[in-house]
C-alpha cells in the first residue's frame, strides 16, 4: 500500500488553471496534489546571440523555488549568488522538453521564457513544470498569433512529464515527498502527444534497477502522460 | 480624477487570506487590488550570531517578486548573483516594522523569516508585505503559544502600512503602479494599533514637497492603516 | 544634558574645505565633528544606458566606509563581493537628493559620479555626504561652465542633508555616534534652499513616535539646513 | 557508415592507466579515442557536516575541463565564477555513480573525492570519466585497506558508463564528439558489474525516440559496459 | 632632465604625518609628492585558522584605491565583486614586507591589520604604503606595548621601500605616475634599516635591462631608503 | 647536501614535449623533475578591447593547478568563485615574460592565450611555465605563419625563468618543493636569449638578503636559463 493510499498506477489530483498571471502573454497554475507550480510565459524581443542572424527564435525556461515551499525552509539561491546544482539540472530539462514540440523558425528570432515558481513542494515539481509550462507557452503562442506574428501554428504537439518509482519493490506513478524519499528508483519520464519519448532519466537511489524494472516504468509513464495531456487539452480549449 | 477612479483616500480592495502556505508556521496572501504578496512566516531553531546568550530572539524579512509579477519581465535576482539595492531597502523596513511590535525576549533565542515573495505587482508591494506579515507573524506566535515555546504573548500591537502621494497637486492614499509613476512625491508611512508612528519615509519624485502636502498625506495614511487594522482584525479572528 | 554637551538645537562645528583632491573636477572634504567624508565629482562621458538618445544627463553617488573610519574595524565589502543594504541605501538617497537640484537636460547625456569616502565616521555620515556631495557637484558643475559644456547653469537650488532624533525623549539636533545609538527615534531630513522637502525619513528605533515627536524633528532640521546652506554658500564664494 | 568507420557496436580505442598522479591516494588516465580524462582519488580527513555523527563516509567527484581540451578554446569556468550547469550536472553523475557501488559505511567518517579533469575532449568524457573514475577509487580503497582503515571491502562492484546514439536512424555505441553533434538521439548508461542500471538518461535532441530505439541503446549499453570492466579488472589486476 | 626636474637621485616630497586616524591603534598619513596614502593599523583579537595554538601572531596588509585618487575615475572593485590582480599583488606584498621586521611570536595569537587606502595616487602607491605602513604598525605595537600585551619589541627593524626604473637611458629614483609610464624599467625595493633587501622586483616593460642596471636601480634605491628611514625615525620620535 | 642530492647549480631533469594538445595551435608538456606543467597557446581572433585600432595583437596567460596536483588536495577556485591572488600574480608574470619577446604590432589584432595548467606540482611551477609556454607560443606562431597571417617572424627571442634561493646560507638553483619551503630566500628569474633580465623577484622568506646573495643567485640563473634555452632549440627544431 502506497503511503497516499494510491494505487500503483494512480495519479495525484491533477488541475492545470490558465491565465492566472495578469501581464504574461500566458500562464498556468498546475497542480499535482500538493505540489503548487506557477507558470509563466513571457515573450522577449530578443533571442539569444547564438542566433543571430539565423530567423529561428529559443524557448528557455527557469525554475524556482520559495523558500517556505518545503517542509523546511530553504536558503534563497540569490543569497548563495548562484542557482544550485539541481536548479540548473531542472530548468535545462523543462527548457529541453519544451523545445522539443516547438517550431523555432516559426516564432523567428524571439525569445520566450517560461519561467516556473515552485509555490508548494510534495515532489514531483519537475514533472508538473513541465506539464503546466506547455500550457503557458500554448497561451503564449496562441497571443502571438493573435497579433500575427508567426506563421501557423509552431506548437507540433503537447509534452507532458511524469515521474515513476520503484517503491517496495513495486513499480509506482507519480511519487509524492514521502515516496520519492523512500524509494529505491526514482525515473522522470517526457512524453509527447504522439507517444514519442523526449526525456527518459532513471537514477537508482539504492540497489540498481532491472531492465523490468524500467519497462515497467514506462508502462506506467505512458498511461500517466496519456491522462495529463487529456487535461491539458481540456486546460486549452 | 484618479486613473482608477477612487476618491482621494479610498484603498484599493484589500483582502487578508490566511493558512495558505501548507507547511508554513504562518502566512498570508495578502491583495491591495492587483498587488498580490505571498507571506510566510518561518520559525528557525537558530537566532542570529549577535544575539547567542542574550535570550532575545530576532524576526527578519525577505523579499522577491517573481519574475513575470511585472508587466515586462524582470531579470531574477539569483543571476546577477546578488539582490538589488531596491529589494535590500525594502527586506530592511518589513523586518524593522515588525520587529517594532514583538517582545524579542518572549520568543526567546529563536528567529521567525518573514518571506514575501510578490506573485503580482501593481504598486505598495512593500506596504502589502508588512500589513500581510504581520497576520503570518501573529500566526507563527500563535503557532509557538499552542506549543508553550513562549512565555505570554510576545505580539504587543498590531502593525501595518501604507502608501500615500501627491498627484496632480491632490494628495491621494494607496497609489497603484499607473499613480505611483507619475506622482510627484511618494511617502510610506508604517504605523500602529496605537496610532504611534513606525516608519515615515516621503520622497520628492520631482519638485520638493511641503510640511502641508506632508501632514496631508499622514491624515490619509492613519485613516488607510486604522481599515487595514480592522482587515487584520477580521483575518486572525 | 546631551553626552556632546551641545544644546538641543546645536550642530556640530561643520566645515567644508574645497579642491581636496587633484584630479577630481569637484571635491569637498566635509566635517561634522568626527565625522569626516571626502567627497569628489567625476565627470563622465557616457549617461547610463537608459537616457540613451533622451538628451538628458545624470548625476548618481557611491558611498563607501574606510576600514577603520570606525571604532571597530569593519571588513572591506569588496570581501563580502558586494555592497550592503546600508551602503546600497545610502548611495541612493543620496544620488536622489542631489538630482532634486539639478536640470538634467542642461547638462547632456553626460554623468556625474559623486563618490563620498568616509574618512572617520562619528554619526550622520549619509547627511555629511549630502552636504558635502552638493559643494563638489556645484564646482564640477562649474568646471562644465568653464568649457562651456553646459548651457546656463543646471544647478537649480542648493540642497543639504541633516539627521534628528529624540533622545531621553527630547528632540534633537545633528546626532553623533553615541547619541544615535541610544536614540529612541531617528530621522533624516534633505531640505533644499527654498525650504522645500526633498526626502523624510523618520525610524522608530524603539517604541513608536509621534507626530508631534515628527514635527519637533522638522523644526529642528530646518533650522540645521538652514546654517548648512549658509556654509555652502561661504564655502563656493 | 560512421564518420569513425567504427561498427555500430564498436567502442573506440580505451585504455586506462593507473598510478599516473604521484601524489594521489589514487589516479587513473582514461582514453576512449581522443577523449582523455586524468581521475585522481583524495583521501579527506572529513565527511561533509550532513554525516556527522553517522559513522558513514562519502564519495563526490568534480569535473572540469581544461580551456583547449577542445577544439575552440572555452573560457575557464573560475573567469565566471561558478560552474555551468552542465559541469554541475556531470560532477553529480559521477558521483551518484561511484557511490552506487561504495558501501558508505565501511570507508567510516570520510571523503573521498574523485576529480575528473578532461586533458582532451572528443565526447563522451563524462562516461569516460565514470569509466575511469572507478579505477583511481579502486586504488584509494586499495591504499586504506593497506592501512587497516576500512574493515572489509567496501567496493562491491564494478561500475562503468558508456553513452549510445541513434545516428542516421542507426543505434550506435560510444559517439565521439561529430556523431554526438549530429545524432538525433544521445543517451548514457551507467551499468554495474551484475548487470544492474545505475543511470539511464536519454535526451531527444531533435525528434523523439522510441522504446525500440532506447532498448536497441541499451543492449549495446550492455556490451560495451562490459567491455569496459573487463578493461577495469586487466587495469587493477 | 626629468618630468619634474628632480636630480636623478632625488625623492619627492616626502611626508609622514602619525596619528591620523582617530580610532585606529596607529595610523599614518604618508604622501610622496602628490601620492597620498592614509596607514591605518587595527589590532584583531583573533590570528588566522592556520596559527591557532602556535603562539604566534600576523600581521597583513589592505589596499585599495579610492575611485578618484586617479586621474581618471576608476571602478570600485566592490562593483566588480573581487579585488583585481594588481591589488591582491600589492597587498600580499605590503604584508610580506611588514613582517619581515616583525616578531610574530612576541604579539601572541593576534593579528594587526594594516589598511592603506590611496587617497591620491600619483605613482609608487606600495612603496608609500609600506613606508607609511611601518609607522602605523609602530604606533600599534606600541599601543600594545603601554598595555602590556606584548613582552619585549616585537619590531626588530624599520623597513621601507622605494621604486627606481631607467628611464631614456638613465637610471633614476622615486618614480611619478608620468615618468613610470614611460620608463623603460621599472623595480621596487623593500629594504630594511640594516641595510638588508627583503623583496626586489625589477620588470623590463620594454626592452630587457641588464645587470649593471639592476645594480644603478639598487644603489638609487639604497640611497633612497635611507633618506625614508630618517624620516621614520622623525616621525614616531 | 640539497634533499635532491642535486649539485648547487644543478637543474632537475627537464623535458620539453610539444605538439600533445590535438587540437591547440601550439602546446608543450614541461617537466621539471616532479613538475609537470601543460601549456597550450590558443590563437583567437579578437585583440582586448583596449587595443581596438592599434593594429597590435596580444599574448596572455592563464595559470591553474589541477585540485590533486599537491600533496594535498587543494580546493578547485571556481568553488571560491575566484583566482586567488597568487594565481593572479602569476598569470600576470607569465603574459608579461613572453610579450617580452614578442613583436606585437606583427601578430596584427589578434590574441593569443597560453594556457599553463599544472598537472603535477613540485615547486617551480611558474618557471616551468614560462619556459614551456615559450615553446607553445613558439609553435602557434609557426602555425600562423604558415596561413601567412603574420608577416616576418614576430618572435625575437627565446625567453625562460628559473627559480634559485638561499638554503642554509648557499646559493642553490631551481628549488624543488621540499627546498622551496625552507629556503630563506627565494627568486625567480625570466631572462632573454640575449641575457637580458625581464624580471627580476627575490623575496627574503625569513631575514633579508643581501646584495651578495642577489649577485649570486642571479649568476645561477643565468647558466639555468642557458641550458633551458639550449632544450627550447632542441624542441622546436
Amino acid at each position: 500500500m502506497r503511503p497516499s493510499k494510491r494505487a500503483a498506477d494512480e495519479l495525484r489530483k491533477v488541475s492545470l488553471e490558465r491565465g492566472v498571471a495578469r501581464y504574461a502573454e500566458g500562464s498556468c497554475l498546475v497542480k499535482f496534489g500538493e505540489t503548487h507550480v506557477l507558470c509563466t510565459a513571457s515573450l522577449e524581443e530578443r533571442a539569444p546571440p547564438w542566433l543571430r542572424g539565423t530567423g529561428k527564435g529559443w524557448v528557455t525556461a527557469e525554475y524556482a523555488m520559495l523558500p517556505r515551499a518545503t517542509h523546511e525552509r530553504t536558503r534563497r539561491e540569490v543569497t548563495a549568488g548562484k542557482p544550485s546544482g539541481r536548479t540548473q539540472e531542472i530548468q535545462r530539462l523543462i527548457g529541453r522538453s519544451l523545445r522539443s514540440v516547438v517550431d523555432l523558425a516559426a516564432i523567428g528570432e524571439k525569445q520566450i521564457v517560461i519561467d516556473c515558481d515552485v509555490l508548494q513542494a510534495d515532489g514531483g515539481t519537475r514533472t508538473a513544470a513541465i506539464t503546466g509550462g506547455w500550457v503557458a507557452l500554448h497561451d503564449c503562442l496562441q497571443w502571438m498569433r493573435g497579433r500575427s506574428m508567426v506563421s501557423g501554428n509552431p506548437l507540433r504537439d503537447h509534452v507532458a512529464a511524469i515521474s515513476c518509482g520503484v517503491a517496495q519493490g513495486v513499480p509506482v506513478l507519480d511519487l509524492d515527498y514521502a515516496e520519492d524519499s523512500s524509494a529505491e528508483t526514482d525515473a522522470n519520464f517526457v512524453i509527447t502527444g504522439a507517444g514519442g519519448l523526449v526525456e527518459v532519466q532513471g537514477t537508482a537511489e539504492g540497489k540498481p534497477f532491472s531492465e523490468e524494472e524500467l519497462l515497467a516504468m514506462l508502462r506506467l509513464a505512458r498511461q500517466g502522460v496519456g491522462r495529463l495531456i487529456e487535461l491539458q487539452k481540456l486546460a486549452v480549449m
